[in-house]
């Protein structure tokens, strides 16, 4: 089967969790809003009635005649099919927590920059932004940080769960990645603490076709439209 | 099999998200936090190594030899289980869909009393809560309730996703009965224009074991520790 994702294109954002999944499994998918006209055709999916129930919003995955929406969602019905969670129905519910968990944490970091309306810019909520991630980087950073090290230090193969490389690793490295990329100083502060996230991160980004990826021109660049952003003023 | 819910004790919060479906499943469980010693154990059972994965935070499910974590994980392993999902693939993952929209939402109502830190006092943010509050009444809390009032236009019999009542559907209950408390002027303005979704309101707290349940000492009132709270400067 061959799998469309869609996704605002030109940001990583909530896409790039999905993307990670599809290119480490070499899966056959098509960005499809990346493509000439592609944006239209996702608005279109957006309205559509066909469908069991139309998404709030982006990414959403077709595949056949199957339409799903919300990230976690996504990785839930790709997970088994592309080798990338257990087989187990706790295994399943295990890897699905900790993806459940990667989305509470980015949705926090949105919120760092964004802290007062998403409809707005930046510069209009930028004192309330430096509060928010002031927070941010002296309690819930650590504390995420804290639990996924603590979740692998409890693992025997230094996965997030089971025996081998899971959906949730993909998105542990994605979160390491972006905030690196948005928090540098924050995180060269703590990265020491949390040697087995830092370690999986770098074991994931070696991984032969996460490695091809991200060297190619699918993988869009960090930038300041995305979900982790490098604005100065909130990295403290 | 019998359920042990875990969860904070005192207030509805994300727990009474599957408080709803136990009960109205009518299912054999306890509500283990709210027994003497029950925080104890929760914290115990937080830190257990015995698990596969630790919980981030409640609430959480044990089942058996089961301990699972995050609110809609909870209700997709409990769904089938409760006759509250849907048989088919596509069913479960369209109602699982609506509830991660569920649960961003309840996020964003969360943050409308603490846009800057969940640790610190509402008091000690009012004024960015009185923003983003505004933003959530006009922008975000028609945005949502737009959703599902469509989503339920094109099903068939007034559900969301399918032919009989599902985990989502009495999760969208709760949504209406905490923003009713939270933000009673702004529903009273808003609600005529979604039809549908206080016409399912009505019909699940009419379903025998909802109505006992909503009656009985089991159901917490809402309250200002909650997710939902009435702060008259966040109603406009």
């Amino acid at each position: 089967v061959r799998y469309f994702l869609y996704y605002w294109p030109g940001i990583q954002g909530r896409g790039e969790f999905v993307r990670l999944a599809l290119e480490d499994a070499g899966a056959d998918y098509v960005d499809a809003a990346r493509a000439p006209g592609g944006v239209a055709a996702m608005m279109r999916l957006m309205r559509a009635r066909a469908s069991t129930v139309a998404p709030f919003a982006p990414p959403f995955l077709q595949a056949g005649r199957l339409l799903i929406a919300q990230t976690a969602n996504i990785l839930l019905f790709l997970g088994p099919r592309l080798g990338l969670a257990p087989v187990s129905e706790s295994g399943r519910h295990a890897v699905h927590q900790l993806q459940l968990t990667i989305a509470d944490w980015l949705g926090e970091v949105h919120d760092t920059h964004h802290p007062i309306a998403s409809g707005l810019y930046y510069a209009q909520q930028k004192a309330a932004a430096r509060q928010r991630a002031a927070d941010f980087r002296r309690h819930r950073l650590p504390k995420f940080l804290g639990y996924f090290e603590s979740v692998l230090r409890g693992s025997p193969r230094g996965y997030l769960a089971g025996r081998a490389c899971s959906y949730a690793d993909l998105s542990l490295f994605q979160m390491v990645a972006g905030l690196r990329y948005a928090f540098p100083q924050a995180m060269a502060r703590l990265e020491r603490k949390y040697p087995r996230t830092v370690a999986l991160h770098a074991r994931v980004a070696a991984r032969p076709r996460v490695a091809a990826y991200l060297a190619s021109p699918r993988r869009i660049a960090f930038n300041e439209q995305g979900i982790f952003r490098r604005y100065p003023a909130l990295d403290g």
